[in-house]
């Protein structure tokens, strides 16, 4: 049996994943547990910034009016009446010629309209009590940090759908939000589809390799920011296969499966999708790798039966499932970030379809430089572990050629992109 | 009291630093467990990959000298005797003019030297026995992947100190790693000194605003790979400040605390490292913004006194903390990556000192362009949570035009580089 099978866009791939998407549910996490988390909700200035007026610098608060007329020729003094530092309020207001020793960030006392630098200002002691003299003038607001001058109170900071990062936490906990409204990431299940596959704490027998692919997707999973369930590998026949697909359906929001998706003998899962009476969005799809890659939808929830072979599994993961996640996590910019690069190396081989080749990024002076990794078979185990961008050759009748602009996907950007 | 300090250079302080350093510990994870966490031995291919002779496309085993006369003209049949997929080993042994139905990954049968792709052998059944028709000739060892072709058993895949991502999990699985043994995180105690701080859950009182910095530091550590003990904010007085810090150190492998290593009136950590017989590795660095950091040792530890300055603590963080965590975590490169950047805008501020620049990266076309933000006041407060790289102008009379290429350290980049 080898159903005919109709490749389609990646394009419309995405489209018809979109069609199916269920936004996120939130949750709430402590400060000090949202780092890398996805903000659901706005962060608003809770507060103006500064919060009150302030001093800059270390020095003497004053009453600029008393200073207008120093010069060196016409020094003025004033008498030191208190010594606040920053989180203290002086309780003394200062009457004409008096002033307060003030540290950085200290609230402006009563009375005071000006700021003199500790170092501009010399300090002395006249029986037992503190003054200074001053020979410049000052105008009003002088060395005055204004309330609210840097953000006013409930202006937007950073919008929903960020994923959080240090700089992020800092603005949060400026603001007071000690519990942060974030997305709960989604639950994904992964199986590994084949009969020659044992568990990685399997010992080995013949004419079988130990699976992978799931281990793999699960840290893709996470990295993503989804949270996955590990069901290991797919029971052997078909109806417990089957029946392991249909019970995990209840605990998960989405199931991905390696393997098993081809049209070789004993590749179960189109047999399942029958039994499931999925609703097949594709089974075929115009790329390589991971052209076999069946996306199916059953009772609203998704399906992605991703091919067997690592490399495919990895970049179907990328493509389609990384920017649902993100997409589910509130982000708006779900995609992979494309950007443009100098291609590193020769890539003679021309194919039909679009590739995605995993790349390694390198700058060679401003410029971004892409190379393809695992093209010879010694590296092809490697190229999953070094690989930080997936290159993308058009598909067409030739190769292409070092130094050739070409487009890459970002694997460990942070911030995301538009659709590709 | 404003005792003198001599500024040294940043790379003198990471010579500094470096002297204290000390190895840090193994531990073991479970290989589902080990996303993002650093590889504590080398991965070493435990078997031949491919593990054994196998076939590359589904088809028919078959003994090439039966075929090695087959043509258009002059068909051959060879009679199915039996059927196996990946996994599977036939029991059978094929005799002159046999085959094996073999699917993709299967191990080759005993006797089997070339397969013929399905498609181009012609299947029938006769008297109920399956037959196939060979129209070409095949030469031995067409169609096999053979045992070791990829990676011969023994060999290294992936150093240790790398920085475990999905696709090193996937290695790590192929080669029966269910157990990994990784480097156990830095312990790293955060403390916020300031009289004028307010915890990110306490109400707002005059004069005092809330604790940013521990909670970004703490997402920093993390980040960076280390285990965050955030202490909050430190006891108010000198002696309660010396005893939690001289307590703490019994608990951590680092200390880190922002703000009160300034001159002011109230900062009192000078005199906190004066108790603690600390020997100070300096306490001025000829960096903007962040100068005013202490570094100091007691009894082989480290304490890092950063700035209370936001953007100060912040980059204090990366330049000092980050590559001490990373090398502790055993990476080879545990700097954060220096590449080269066009500057984005105009800086025509000039500065003795290098300074580092929080600011966001871009592409245009293949080129990477640095942009400064936080510049003006009001994205001060964004530009914590906005960078992802330091833009490195070094010091001196003049400022910098748009265009400049420049260079940036890297924020979130995983790899990391040598020392800046």
């Amino acid at each position: 049996m080898t159903p005919f099978r109709k490749p389609i866009q990646v394009e419309e791939v995405i489209g018809k994943i979109w069609e199916y998407y269920r936004g996120g549910k939130n949750e709430i996490v402590r400060l000090r547990d949202s780092l890398d988390r996805f903000l659901a909700e706005d962060i608003i200035a809770t507060t103006d910034i500064p919060r009150f007026d302030k001093s800059p610098y270390d020095g003497f608060a004053l009453r600029s009016i008393d200073v207008k007329e120093a010069t060196r020729e016409h020094i003025i003094e004033l008498k030191v009446i208190d010594r606040i530092g920053a989180g203290m309020i002086s309780k003394k207001k200062v009457q004409p010629f008096e002033a307060i020793r003030i540290m950085t960030g200290a609230q402006m006392p009563d009375g005071c309209d000006a700021v003199i630098m500790l170092e501009l200002a010399k300090e002395m002691i006249k029986n037992g009590e503190t003054y200074i003299q001053v020979n410049r003038s000052l105008k009003q607001g002088d060395n005055i940090s204004f309330q609210g001058e840097d953000i006013a109170k409930g202006k937007k900071i950073i919008e929903a759908g960020m994923k959080i990062n240090p700089g992020i936490q800092s603005i949060l906990a400026t603001f007071g939000y000690s519990q942060v409204k974030v997305k709960r990431p989604p639950i994904i299940g992964v199986f590994a589809a084949g009969s020659e596959l044992l568990d990685a704490e399997d010992a080995l027998v013949p004419g079988k390799i130990r699976n992978s692919n799931s281990y793999m997707l699960c840290g893709q999973i996470e990295r993503s920011g989804g949270k996955p369930y590990h069901y290991g590998i797919m029971p052997d026949s078909l109806e417990d296969g089957y029946t392991a697909i249909k019970e995990v359906l209840e605990e998960v929001d989405i199931i991905v499966t390696t393997g098993g998706v081809s049209v070789g003998d004993f590749d179960y899962m189109p047999i399942i999708y029958e039994k499931l009476q999925a609703n097949i969005l594709c089974n075929k799809i115009a790329m390589r790798p991971g052209s076999v890659t069946t996306i199916a939808e059953v009772d609203g929830k998704l399906l992605f039966g991703l091919s067997g072979n690592p490399s495919a599994c990895y970049v179907g993961f990328e493509l389609f499932l990384r920017p649902l996640i993100r997409d589910i996590l509130g982000s708006k910019k779900p995609f992979a970030k494309k950007v443009k690069a100098v291609l590193g190396e020769d890539f003679p081989k021309a194919n039909p379809f679009t590739r995605f080749v995993r790349s390694k990024l390198s700058f060679q002076d401003t410029r971004l430089v892409a190379k393809p990794i695992g093209l010879d078979k010694s590296s092809v185990i490697y190229s999953l572990g070094l690989a930080d961008c997936l290159l993308i050759l058009p598909g067409g009748s030739r190769g292409f050629q070092k130094g050739t602009e070409v487009e890459v996907l970002l694997l460990e950007d942070q911030e995301g992109g538009e659709i590709y």
